[in-house]
C-alpha cells in the first residue's frame, strides 16, 4: 500500500512531552535535510455544530490532504463517555492495520538479546467494535466483531510487509480453539493470504503459546498478524523484552492514509523539563519515511539514533543516562552532520 | 470455599502421557502415606441416550461424590463441532475459578529469578461463552458475556485466596478503557470484593501494561484476578517465565467441586516410554492436598520434588537431565521416606 507522496506531513505533536518530543524529531529531520514540510495540527476534541465533541475538521482536512501524519502521545479526555482520542484517530481514517516493529537495541541492555518481531495488529474491528449491552441488570455482553474484508486486508498487509521487508514468516495469532467461528474467520483469511505468498512461511500458533514460547524464546517469530486485542497484548509483551514504549515505534496503516506515533504515554511529571525521550516518536518517524520511500533518509536517522544509544554516552534518563532531550537530539544529529 | 473432605479423590489420568505421570503421583503419594483414596475414571465421550456424546456419567458421578478430582492432560477430540473436554468438565462442575501459581523453581534456570505470582482466572464465561454468529457472510460476532455473580465469585476468590495464602496485593487486570461495560462490571466486583479485605493491597492495571511490565519486573506482581480469557494468556506467560507448562499447576475452584489439572498437553511422542515430567501434575496434587487441608502432606510432598530439582542429579529430559519418569519419580520418594 502506497500513497501518492505529497511530501507534506500531519505533525500532531500531542500532549504532555509531546510536543518537546515532536520538535526533537523535526530538529533531526532538518539536519538530514529530509525533503518534507510539516503542518502542525492540534486534536483536542472541539464542539462541532451538532453540539458534539470531535476532533477538529482541520485536522482531519490536514491528514486526508497529505495522507500521512506523525503523532505524539495524546491524553484520554477525563469525563464518562468520552472514548480515546487515538481510538477516534484509527476510526476516523480507517487505520486498519497497526505495525509495531520490536528490535533489541544494542546498548540497552534487557534479558533478551535476539528480539526482531513485527506484530501486525487489526486495528478497526474486533474487540474493540465498541457494541455493548446491558442484558439485564449485572449480565453485560460486549461484542467481538469479525469480518471478512478488514481480516483479508490485514493479512494481506502481513505478507506483503514480510515480502518489502524480507522477512521470511508471518505467524496468525488466534484462539480459533475457544472462538471458532471470530477467530476461525480471521485464520482462514490469513490462510488464503499465505497462499498467495507462497515464498513466505506460514504458521499459526495460539495465543496463549505465543506468549509463552514469546518470553523464551523470541528468535522463534518473525512477522506476526493476529486481531485487534490480541496485538494490543502481544506487541506490549514484545515491547516489554526490549525495553519498553519509549523504545518501540508504531505506524497505523489505512485506505485513506498512514499514521505514525510513539504508543508511550504523555508523562506529564516531565512535560516541559527538557528530560523526555524522543526515540519512539523517531522511529516511528523513520518508519514513516519508508513509507514514503524515502528509506535513504530513514537509514540515516535509524542508524545515528541507534548509534547514540549504542555509544551510551549522551543517554536520557529512562536509558539510563543523565542528558536532556535537547542534548540527546543534538547527540544524533551530530552523528547525522559527520556521516 | 471447603469441601466435605471425603478422603476419596477421583483420578482422571487422561491421555498420552497422563497415565504414567498419575502412576507416578500416586507412588509418591503411597510413599507420603497421604490419607487419601483413589476412584480412577475415565473421561473420554461416550454416546449418551440421546444419541449426543459426553462425558460418562460414571466420571461425572464420581466427582459430584468425592468433590475433588485430580487429572491429567486430556485430548481434544477431532472432528467438528467437538468442543474441549477440558471446557466441558469446567462447565459440568461449575469450576469458576482456576488458579495458576508460578514460582521460580531453583535449580532449573530461566532468564527469571523472582517470579512468585498467582492468576486466578474466571474460568466459566467472558470469551468463553461459546456464543457466536455469523450475521451475514464474512461478518462474525463473538459474544464476551461478564456476569455479575460470576464476576463477584472470583474476585472473592482471589481475596480469600490471597489471604489464606499469606499474600499481600491482588492486582485487578483488564481492558476497562475499550471495553467499558464489560471490563467495567468485573472491575467494580472486584473494588467491592476489595473493600471486604482491607488488608491485602488492591490495584487496577491494564492487560496491556501488565504483559509489558510482567516480561521486565514480575516481582511486582504477587496475585492477579481477570476475565476468562486474559487469564489463559498471562498464566501461559507466567508459566513461560520460569520454565513453561512442565513445571506448573492449575487448580479449578468451583461450587460443586474442586479439580486439580496440569495443564501442559498430551506429549504423544514421548506417551507411554517413561520418558515424561510428572512435576506439572505433581504440584497440582499437592496444590490439591493444600485445599484438603493436608497442609503436612503437601509440603512434605513439595519440598521432596523442588528438592530434586535444585539437586540436579536425577532430572527427566525436559528439566535438561537424562532421567527416566520413574527415576526421578523415585528420588522423589527416597527424599520423602528419608525426611
Ligand atoms: C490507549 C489504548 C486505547 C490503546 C489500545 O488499547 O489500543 C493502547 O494500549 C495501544 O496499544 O495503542
Ligand atoms: C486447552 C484450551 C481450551 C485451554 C484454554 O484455552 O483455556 C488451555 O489453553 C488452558 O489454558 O487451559
Amino acid at each position: 500500500v502506497r500513497y501518492a507522496s505529497s511530501r507534506t506531513v500531519t505533525l500532531i505533536p500531542g500532549d504532555g512531552i509531546g510536543p518537546e518530543i515532536s520538535a526533537a524529531v523535526q530538529k533531526i529531520f532538518a539536519s538530514a535535510q529530509v525533503p518534507i514540510e510539516w503542518e502542525s495540527v492540534d486534536v483536542t476534541p472541539v464542539r462541532g455544530p451538532d453540539g458534539k465533541f470531535g476532533i477538529p475538521q482541520s485536522a482531519i482536512d490536514s491528514v486526508n490532504t497529505h495522507k500521512i501524519g506523525l503523532k505524539g502521545p495524546l491524553m484520554t479526555p477525563i469525563g464518562k463517555g468520552h472514548r480515546s482520542l487515538n481510538l477516534a484517530l484509527r476510526k476516523e481514517f480507517n487505520l486498519y492495520a497497526n505495525v509495531r516493529p520490536c528490535r533489541s537495541i544494542e546498548g540497552y541492555e534487557t534479558l533478551y538479546k535476539d528480539v526482531d518481531v513485527v506484530t501486525i495488529r487489526e486495528n478497526t474491528e474486533g474487540e474493540y467494535s465498541g457494541i455493548e449491552h446491558e442484558i439485564v441488570p449485572g449480565v453485560v455482553q460486549s461484542i467481538k466483531l469479525i469480518t471478512e474484508p478488514a481480516s483479508q486486508r490485514v493479512a494481506d498487509y502481513a505478507f506483503e510487509y514480510a515480502k518489502l521487508n524480507g522477512r521470511k514468516k508471518v505467524t496468525a495469532v488466534h484462539k480459533a480453539n475457544i472462538m471458532r467461528m471470530s477467530d476461525g474467520l480471521f485464520l482462514r483469511c490469513c490462510r488464503e493470504a499465505a497462499k498467495k505468498h507462497p515464498e513466505i512461511k506460514f504458521e499459526e500458533k495460539y495465543l496463549d503459546t505465543v506468549c509463552l514460547t514469546m518470553v523464551q524464546e523470541p528468535s522463534k517469530y518473525d512477522v506476526l498478524v493476529m486481531p485487534n486485542l490480541y496485538g494490543d497484548i502481544l506487541s506490549d509483551l514484545c515491547a516489554g523484552l526490549i525495553g519498553g514504549l519509549g523504545l518501540t515505534p508504531s505506524g497505523n496503516i489505512g485506505l485513506g492514509g498512514a499514521i505514525f506515533e510513539s504508543v508511550h504515554g504523555t508523562a506529564p511529571d516531565i512535560a516541559g523539563k527538557d528530560l523526555a525521550n524522543p526515540t519512539a516518536l523517531l522511529l516511528s518517524a523513520v518508519m514513516m519515511l519508508r513509507h514514503m520511500d524515502l528509506g535513504q533518509h530513514a537509514l540515516k536517522i535509524e542508524q545515528a539514533c541507534l548509534a547514540t544509544i549504542r555509544d551510551g554516552k549522551v543517554l536520557t534518563g529512562d536509558l539510563g543516562g543523565k542528558a536532556k532531550c535537547s542534548e540527546f537530539t543534538n547527540a544524533i544529529i551530530k552523528r547525522i552532520e559527520s556521516s
